[in-house]
């Protein structure tokens, strides 16, 4: 059976040795989103022409969340990350929020954890914005899209148009 | 149409003043999940007596997660929780882990992005310990399921069961 | 010759006792600006309509900002803040941008380092994403406007129309 | 007109794309000051020699503040750095303390949000320590003094010494 | 047998629930030390004068410590400390350096981890400072001297002074 | 007599540059204990299997700390580590947990400090966990073991078996 490589041979968890590992040139793409009312997802569309822009904080959550990482998930290791973009696009056909958040750096680890956490920090900001008009909104289908560089080569999520 | 309290006349954002609010006990709980196949499943609850226990670790990482709350999303309060727990179940029917956590303070404001952000730090974190066997896990269905406390009252999702 | 408070009988740096003070509203307002060229003010003005918010990135930078003061001010005292709000408004006459922010809190000791940590952090931010068009920008004038709540009573800064 | 870097072209903010760029020798000077009365600046001259380092603190904060520029400034990139001085002149001509911050590294950008952060956290906890006798000291004329490294290649500001 | 309240009863890790527990007011004293060569100690204490104040660096350190406590520990409680004072005793029978570590809240649970952190992190900081010239340093006897404050009443370490 | 390499001539503390030192491998090996009565270690031990796991999670909080330890140790360079593995074995004839930590990277500087601090964060969140069956735990003889890479070269403490 396919082996946790977070965790020795005893079981203890440990942060796994990348030591011998090329710096290559590393991409992560990871996407997500926040399912709302068509009426909640109105109001973040109006509200960002003039009356708060919903969409920029949730974004600029996001590329700070992919920062911390490091901090947050116990066994991944730090990355000083070169490129970190989050677009968030209203899709009415959710009706929500579409999140996707691109991330690039050069290292001895690929970056999925920080697309994922940026998606997942942008998502949650922006239900923080809006609950207080609909508590009900659902963050769903975070997932991974693609990944480049390193050993294990190019992942590309079926289905996926990143 | 219903208005966006983080922001102020003039569409900027800002921190709610909750200032004359009135400290009161506070309970909020959300879940969420990570779906993945059987046979990932099943690596994680054999590793878990045994091999290392993944679900140990990512309830530890969304404790630790609610405590940066406040770190993470831009416009919300800091508060000191006073209670947080995090459950997570294998479901054989998902097939994937179910997760719930539970936080409680005595506060001016309520801890829904405590319990919000403790089900997603728990979900990247187990993603983060499985990757190397599956890159096709989603995380989803994060919600807040139960909110007790403060002016608006108790909020309690349609078909929650918490 | 007056005491420096934040440093014992021996000389040696203390965050000061506070256990005994009583729980009030505290309130403080600081301000702050960062000059540049009329055409570097342009850039920013323009920007803001369809380009790139400038003055939005950097007012939520200050409202985080705010909530990091106790991590970056050895001596000073955590504080959960209530209420946190950054204004930026262009100032052709500077040329530039003046930044005022305004925090809330109840508790032993007041916010105006976490006022002015504001200012501050907003100013380096927008001097971060301006920097490409002109390095010669300084940041100025960062001062306490006003300051309410506490056995030392309301201050204000003369001059102030805070 | 000049483009802002930190907004692609939708106007969205993002974290620019350095992977391409070299990994160079940078080194970036930023300059700043806290004025405050004479007999203020008095009182932090004498206690430096036996009542308390007023000096001393600020100089470690603002060394503490270079490593957590990209906490707070959002789009900033993380970056390793390799030094950090921070030095504090008390100037009576000002009457107030001058504060000079150097910061290298060697990595795909330059360290002046660095430079920039170290001088101004030194200078907030200059405040916070010395607000007891002084409220009305104010903060300025923080600039880049100088960069070194980087395809934009040596930046010295106007008149700088440094 | 005694059971370990970080836990429940199934054995899962969570922060126990003080929402009901009084906020009363805590003090904790921890003390520990860093055991060097003569030699060492004379740098350290000669430095003081005017080669490099030793002592304070770690002292602040220690303060700086106690505020990230809750960050460190995963299921500590976050509190806002209202006083924290580190002395840091030279002491030639060591020889060494004797750290304790005072904090105090108003709070729902005690400040022991505090207060230890505090030790913890002077005695590391000292550690650093003075590795390059001995290695062999060893960092020792953290414990905590006095505890008051809360529904345990008064703890007084076996032969404490505090 | 030998000099603080963490002070200037002028013996104000500064970040030593270390710019041109070259990036190798690096390792460093630190251990440390908690020492309990018997009865206490049974607990854990016990505990471990069913009831709760102590030293899992103290595991967890040593890797994470290693993390943070430029964050906590003022004059610590930043470094992305490459590897952290903290082992917890409990001893009966201390009685009580050795702690052992050993911590890779390729960097200019080696990482001792990382090691020390995951040592003393376990030893810190073991007695976090157990202090509420015992307060006289005590965390001691936390010392260097072994470090490998740089100018330096090797060093392997006095009688250490790493």
């Amino acid at each position: 059976m396919a082996e946790l490589t977070h965790f020795d041979g005893a079981g203890h968890a440990h942060m796994v040795d990348v030591s011998d590992k090329a710096a290559t040139a590393r991409l992560a793409v990871a996407s997500g989103c926040v399912r709302m009312t068509a009426e909640t997802l109105a109001v973040i569309a109006e509200g960002r022409a003039d009356k708060g822009d919903v969409l920029g904080v949730a974004r600029l959550a996001g590329i700070m969340g992919a920062k911390r990482t490091a901090d947050l998930i116990p066994l991944c290791h730090p990355l000083p990350v070169t490129k970190v973009a989050v677009d968030l696009v209203p899709d009415p056909d959710l009706p929500g929020v579409r999140i996707t958040a691109t991330v690039k750096t050069a290292g001895q680890t690929g970056v999925e954890m920080e697309a994922l956490t940026a998606v997942s920090t942008a998502a949650l900001t922006l239900y923080d914005m809006v609950k207080a008009i609909e508590k009900t909104m659902v963050i769903g289908e975070i997932r991974l899209e693609l990944k480049e560089g390193g050993k294990s080569g190019r992942f590309e999520a079926p289905g996926s148009e990143a």
